[in-house]
C-alpha cells in the first residue's frame, strides 16, 4: 500500500495545484470550491496505477486520471441537487452554499473542462471513446437510481446493474485508461477493466452492510439508510424475501415513526431471513470475480501487488 | 439561398433520423422530445456549408454538425431551467414537462451524447480543442448573462462581451470547425471564425431591437423585452445617456404597471436619447466586419454567395 499511498498523495497535490480561470467568478468559484472539498481520489489512483503497471517509465496518464475526477466531481455536484442533498464531506453542497442555478452550470463548466483536461493527453479514439460511453453510463445510473427511489418495488438484479453503472465502470474505465496509456494489450486492459468493475459492485455491496453492521470508526451513523428507507441491496432483498405479515409489521413499524424500533425491526428482519450472509456471499462473490481477472492480467503477482492490496483495502471487512 | 435551403431539409432530416437508446426512459425521453421542438438549426448549417465550400466532394462534417447541434440543445434545456422558462419554441420546456431533475440529467446526457458524435468523426485534435473551448466560452456567456439581471449597472461593453460568449463564438467555430475539416487553410477557417462571430453579435443586436421595432410576421409581441425589463443593448445604452430626471420616470413608469405606458414611455426614450439609431449603426457595424473577413476568405465571391445569402438573411433589416 506503501506505493498507493505515495500516488494518492501524489494525484492530491496536482489537484490542489489546479487552477480555474478568475472570471465569470461565479461560474469558477462554485467549481473551485467542490473541488477542494477532498475525497479519496480513488479513480485517478488506479488510472495512475494501471499505467504504470505497464509502463512504469512514463508520466502520460496524468491528463486522463484529472480528467476523470473532475468528470466524478461535476457528477457529484448535480446528483447533490438532485438528491436535494445540503452536505458533502461536511461541508455545504455547491447548490446550498450558493444556489441551484449555479451548481447546474458550474457542473456543466467542471464536465468541459474534464473533456478540456482529456484532451490536452492527445489520447487514441479509443481512449476518448470508452472515456464517454462509460460518461453516458454513469448518468444512466444515476437515472436509474432516482427511479428506484419512486418505483414500490425492485428487483436486486436491477439493483446491482445500477451499481454497476453509476460508480463501477468509472472504476473500470479508470484502470482500462490508464492501462491503455501505458500500452498494455487489449486483453490486459480488459481484464483490469473488469477487476475495476466487479471490486466497485463488491465495494457498493459493503457500503449497503456497513450503514447496518458498521462501527463508529467509519464514521457514519448506523442505521441511516434504514431510517431514510432507501432501497438499498439488503433493504430489496428482504422485501423479496419476506412472509407478507413480516411486510406488513415493516410498515407499522415505519409508520410509528420511532427511529430506534425502526432500526431493531429492520435489524431483526435481515438476521431473520439471513440478509446479512446473503449479502456478505454476493460481496465475497464480485470480489472473488474481481481477483480472478487481476490474477489473469499478464504480470507477476509482484508487479500487480499495488492493486490487490487497493482492493482489500477498499472491501474492509472488519466492521 | 436555395443551397442553403437544401442544406437545412438535409440537417433537418438527419436530426429528425437520430435515435436515442429506448432505456432508461426517463432518461432518453426528454432530451428526444427537446431534439424534437425543431429550431432553425443554423449551427449545423454553417458547419456542412464551411466543409462544402472548400471541399464539396466530400462530407465529413455530419458529424461535427449534429455535435455542435446537440450541444446547443444540451444549452438550451439548462438554461431553461436557470431562467425558469414555461416554454420553447411554442411548446412545454423539459423541465416543465418532466421535473427539474430529469432536465438536468437529460441535458447532462444530451451534452454527453454532443461528445460522441464528435467523435465518430475522427477529426483532429484542433478540432477537439476548438469545439472544447467553444464549450466553456459558451458557459461563460450564460453566466455573464445571469450576473448581469443581478446588477444594477451593466456597460454596453460587458453586454457584447455576454452576447459574443453566449452565442456568436459556437456561429464562429461552427463555420471553423466545418472549414477545418474540408481541409481549409487556416487563415481562411480562422476568417470564417470571425465572419460568424461577427454576424452572431449583429443577430442578437438585431433581435433586440426587433423586440422594440419589429412587426407581426416576427411572432414576438413588440416590447416583451421592455416589459419585462431586460438588459436589452437599448436598455443599458439609454440607463447610460439618460439624463438622472429620466431614469427617476422610467422607475416611475415601471412602478405604475401600466404595460402601455411603459413600453410607450420607453420606445419615446429610445427616440429621444437616438438609442434606435445608435443601435442600428453598431449592428450595421459588425455586419459590415463580418462581410469584410468574408471578402477576405479565398475563395470566389461565387462560392462564397450561400454565406453571403446567408448573412442578409440572418440580419433582416426590413422590421
Amino acid at each position: 500500500m506503501k506505493k498507493v499511498q505515495l500516488l494518492i498523495e501524489e494525484i492530491k497535490q496536482e489537484i490542489e495545484k489546479q487552477s480555474f480561470p478568475e472570471t465569470p467568478k461565479n461560474l469558477y468559484k462554485p467549481l473551485s470550491y467542490f473541488m477542494t472539498l477532498g475525497g479519496k481520489r480513488m479513480r485517478p489512483v488506479l488510472c495512475l496505477l494501471a499505467e504504470k503497471l505497464f509502463n512504469p517509465g512514463e508520466k502520460n496518464a496524468l491528463n486522463a486520471a484529472l480528467a476523470i475526477e473532475f468528470f466524478h466531481n461535476f457528477t457529484l455536484i448535480h446528483d447533490d441537487i438532485m438528491d436535494d442533498a445540503p452536505l458533502r464531506r461536511g461541508k455545504p453542497t455547491v447548490h446550498e452554499l450558493y444556489d441551484t442555478s449555479s451548481a447546474i452550470l458550474s457542473g456543466d463548466g467542471l464536465m468541459i473542462i474534464a473533456y478540456e483536461e482529456l484532451f490536452k493527453g492527445k489520447y487514441s479514439h479509443e481512449i476518448l471513446e470508452l472515456f464517454n460511453r462509460t460518461a453516458i453510463e454513469v448518468c444512466e445510473g444515476q437515472r436509474m437510481d432516482m427511479d428506484f427511489e419512486e418505483r414500490s418495488s425492485v428487483q436486486t438484479a436491477e439493483y446491482l446493474e445500477m451499481i454497476r453503472l453509476k460508480t463501477a465502470v468509472l472504476l473500470g474505465a479508470s484502470l482500462k485508461i490508464g492501462a491503455l496509456i501505458g500500452r498494455a494489450e487489449e486483453k490486459d486492459a480488459d481484464l483490469l477493466y473488469d477487476f475495476g468493475e466487479k471490486i466497485g459492485i463488491a465495494f457498493q455491496i459493503q457500503d449497503d452492510l456497513l450503514d447496518c453492521f458498521g462501527n463508529e470508526k467509519i464514521g457514519k451513523r448506523i442505521g441511516g439508510d434504514i431510517l431514510a428507507r432507501k432501497k438499498t441491496f439488503l433493504m430489496l432483498e428482504l422485501l423479496q424475501k419476506a412472509a407478507a405479515k413480516d411486510k406488513f409489521k415493516l410498515e407499522e413499524v415505519y409508520a410509528s415513526n420511532n427511529s430506534k424500533t425502526v432500526v431493531s425491526t429492520v435489524l431483526e428482519m435481515y438476521d431473520q431471513y439471513g440478509i446479512k450472509e446473503h449479502t456478505e456471499n454476493l460481496r465475497d462473490e464480485f470480489y472473488e470475480q474481481a481477483i480472478i481477472s487481476l490474477n489473469r492480467v499478464s504480470l507477476s503477482k509482484e508487479q500487480k501487488q499495488s492493486l490487490y492490496a487497493l482492493a482489500e483495502f477498499l472491501i474492509q471487512r472488519d466492521y
